[in-house]
């Protein structure tokens, strides 16, 4: 079953460029989810990709074209995987970024570095139809561990406390370049690629 | 997080030995989910990985262990992905191998062998608890085409019209230590366990 089309079901420019950058290459043509009549689901799920399975259905459904969904956020390991999910609402519904941090770093205070482990993690569905069975599901993570304090400016979210040792940095502190390298979502990409070559769709 | 036991959530012995073979030498404690006060849970999801999800979450709460949920079937492209997730009551609630094998036999009547190209898929999914945001996701594909007739006394399901024309033998032909090596779940395992060394679980 080959795919031409692939609608990103997502509102954010920068996702759909990165998408673009990589799918156009392989010979999708690939168009954001604001073309169509899309209208942004409740996401209901207990796991990331479930959250980026109900994005790309309701896309694929609306759309009537394959679609691709994403989900991501913060998983730390001394807090049971939170803030998980509701990574971009930690700290209540109308958070920003900086009380999200403030409550991180608050729930770990006093634990030594050994047990601030962490990493973000993406996934990445790709649904060939809104009922295909068999969608194409590739992750990917970051792994680091987070800090008492800020340090760097870059980025959003959790970079800001987020060091990973082999680079030497916060996330906040990489260059765009360089966190698209190493980054969860930089994995995930790059193994929805190599999928999407070994099935040959 | 260190898991030590692993339910496995299914009745089904053979799975149970499998995944003993490949988890033991790892560390692992496997218990079957029979041990737990686990019911059954109605499988509700529109894909493979969501009904693993649905099954290992269901064992993973009654336990209060780590749990591993696996679901499998046919994918047909002609047939836009059936029987997919309905692969085992293709023909009914209460169909057999050979009522769900006619059934496909007869909807692909007349098709040429380019149009009958189909994958078994397998979906194992490993929560760490029942609250894991991030479980591990490991999906494993076989390619062939679905023959207009049997062939083979071994296996079970779809396997004697499943012909893998690199092995030149339908999947019922096949002994199972062969089987086992390129089939869907063989391909899932060796995913899985590839991500539990990464991941060092």
């Amino acid at each position: 079953m080959a795919i031409r089309t692939v609608v990103i079901a997502s509102g954010n420019d920068g996702k759909l460029a990165e998408f673009e950058d990589m799918l156009g290459p392989r010979g999708f043509e690939v168009r954001p989810q604001s073309e169509f009549d899309v209208e942004q689901p409740p996401e209901t799920g207990k796991t990331f990709v479930e959250n980026a399975l109900i994005k790309a259905r309701t896309a694929a459904e609306a759309a009537g074209h394959a679609a691709l969904g994403d989900d991501s956020g913060l998983v730390v390991r001394a807090l049971r995987g939170r803030p998980g999910i509701y990574s971009s609402r930690f700290a209540g519904a109308d958070a920003g970024d900086d009380d999200n941090i403030d409550k991180l770093v608050s729930e770990l205070e006093g634990l030594p570095e050994a047990r601030r482990g962490a990493y973000f993690y993406c996934c990445l569905v790709l649904l060939r139809h809104a009922d295909d069975p068999a969608p194409l599901i590739a992750t990917g993570r970051w792994h680091g561990y987070i800090l008492e304090s800020r340090r760097g400016d870059g980025g959003f979210g959790y970079d800001p406390v987020f060091y990973d040792p082999d680079m030497g940095a916060t996330a906040a502190e990489l260059p765009a370049g360089e966190k698209n390298r190493v980054s969860h979502r930089g994995r995930a990409l790059d193994a929805l690629m190599e999928q999407i070559d070994d099935a040959g769709i």
